[in-house]
């Protein structure tokens, strides 16, 4: 495995960590800052918006979230990279009982300054 | 704009027209042997599960499909690159009404022996 493989490896597991644990400054520091975020049925999002939903979903009577990644694919293309993932996410709400819910990742990454960033996201958890 | 930009602009209309005409020919020349599809809620699909989905839609009293992608962004890495478009598809069943929805792809493509191809896409029309 490269250096740069084990980098994107890295990062995911930041982010879910970061995710399950509400810390949206971690994740926001793994986003590249003209990223897009594609999702179904859903307009395109940018960092911005991005960063307003993920804060928007903390805070007391918000639903646990815990995601588990598996990595299925990673292309390192120079500076460039793209990642196929299969995604599990588990929502808790409040006082509820979990949901899971399956579906797909691919993402393009970018190294800028040496640290591999998400740059592009399509989510196809359904 | 680079004759690599000019050359997968040229396949995303061959495959639009392709596609609107029922050529699956045509269309699986555009994709690479190791492709993977990625579409909301649905298991990954490999090249040969994409031609036999797409032979399946042909046929007397099959739906009329019409697409239009409108490109947003083409970066070429090298030998590969990423596309992500605004896709609208129109689906027309025998004798019904048609019926339109809108999404976005990111798609990596790849060239081989000069030939750009398909070669990942994430389909996210819900």
């Amino acid at each position: 495995m490269t250096n740069d493989e084990q980098s994107i490896r890295a990062l995911v597991a930041s982010w879910l960590h970061a995710s399950k644990t509400g810390d949206v400054d971690t994740v926001l520091s793994l986003i590249a800052d003209d990223a897009v975020f594609l999702l179904p049925g859903q307009p395109v999002m940018g960092k911005a918006e991005f960063a307003e939903k993920s804060r928007s979903q903390l805070g007391h009577g918000a639903p646990r979230l815990e995601a588990w990644s598996d990595i299925q694919e990673i292309e390192i293309l120079g500076e460039w990279a793209f990642m196929r993932t299969r995604l599990t996410v588990t929502v808790t709400p409040a006082g509820g009982e979990p949901v899971t819910r399956n579906g797909h990742t691919l993402t393009i990454l970018r190294k800028q300054h040496g640290t591999w960033l998400l740059a592009r996201d399509a989510n196809l958890l359904a």
